[in-house]
């Protein structure tokens, strides 16, 4: 096995780490990688907010309710970004790029470019020995952050990533079984609920025995709990409207 | 630079592959990089169909008029899925999971989740030796290739990799400036107009030095150019709509 596979393969989200900073030097170097990722005719569709201002990661920390979004070595945030490809654009050009601007096409290529580019980030953050989690709570008062992080039309905030030193060593999460993600040639029903029983009996031995937080459930019981949560969904598609994406 | 972060400044899509295939056991280990990504809520909401059929293969490089589409060692289509998330679930559970299955805001987790695995699989083939390249134009023709690839409700396929060894070593693109993308608190539009500026000039001196396919032309000029063009783009949200996502 190869460094780089090796590293992939070693990958655990880190949710307590020690009060040690991240270097200027290590984010450097880690946007860096972030950037190398490819993007969608090299739109290069993100951007990517660190926050450093103690009063804001206060803030996150209670948005999100986790400590580790205000207790980490350093918090990035990642948002979609189609503004940057209009700044140089003139006022009847911007006019006729609104509908593909608006799109859902190009709402889903700059939500793929980002996150191309955070798992970059997250791996090259893993790679240096931190560690790391993304973070999707933030999008539960989208309006307030978006105020907060002065976003521009064209751009919305998709998730956090939270690095530091590590201060946990979780156990690795057992995957879905191969069979059950990859396919040849079509995508086969046939045999997924087989599959799936089995994994979930799998992830209740591992939920059961793992160190922390240990408890009983599956991996489908737990997923199918969270979908039936009636959680509020309308806000986030109107906001996301009313920054001009997903609109046709 | 650890070998991780090195193999990552390597990044260039390779269009352009020898005849050699790609073994199995690399697929494998490609998949198994894949799914090590961090997922939504360990939702792991993605799934990969390999295309070994000829005909299909054929079938998509006409779709993409693209050539790296048929010929290359392997090639993958990732797709979101929020459908296997559901096969344990009861007819009643299904109805009450609905409304949040077809939210945009799971749509979008979707497309993250999806995303992350793809960079991992994809820096995983590079940390082999070999190359590849994501192609989002597969998405053209989205209802025949849905069609193709048998998907049920609540997978859509949303970009290709095709990987096999580089038989072209193309130069490595120059990224934005750091500053560009990359912000301190909150996003600033101040210096954007001019470092952008600066950045089209260096890359209209790229595109016109750059070995092969050079012209002329910015950054911004190329994507506004993409933007203007009236492309359909009402198909590509009706048919996401259609697979029982991004609705509310």
């Amino acid at each position: 096995m190869n460094p780089v596979i090796k590293k992939m393969m070693e990958h655990r989200s880190i949710r307590k780490f020690k009060e040690d900073e991240v270097t200027k030097q290590q984010i450097e170097t880690i946007i860096q990688a972030a950037q190398m990722a490819p993007s969608s005719s090299f739109m290069q569709s993100y951007s990517i907010i660190g926050i450093t201002d103690p009063a804001i990661k206060k803030e996150l920390g209670k948005i999100t309710e986790s400590e580790y979004v205000e207790k980490n070595g350093h918090f990035f945030i990642f948002c979609a970004d189609l503004y940057r490809l209009t700044v140089l654009a003139s006022a009847e050009d911007k006019k006729e790029m609104e509908e593909m601007l608006e799109s859902t096409l190009f709402y889903q290529i700059s939500v793929q470019d980002t996150s191309l580019a955070a798992q970059n980030a997250l791996l090259a953050a893993e790679s240096m020995g931190l560690g790391g989690v993304i973070i999707g709570g933030i999008v539960k008062e989208l309006p307030k952050l978006d105020k907060i992080l002065q976003l521009p039309p064209y751009v919305i905030p998709l998730f956090g990533l939270a690095i530091g030193v590590p201060d946990q060593q979780p156990e690795i999460k057992p995957r879905l079984p191969m069979t059950s993600v990859y396919f040849e040639n079509a995508y086969k029903t046939d045999s997924l609920h087989q599959l799936i029983e089995e994994y979930d009996q799998r992830m209740n031995e591992y939920y059961q025995t793992r160190t922390e937080n240990n408890r009983i459930g599956t991996w489908s019981s737990k997923n199918i709990e969270m979908f039936k949560m009636k959680t509020p969904v309308e806000f986030f598609s109107q906001y996301v409207k009313e920054k001009n994406m997903n609109k046709n």
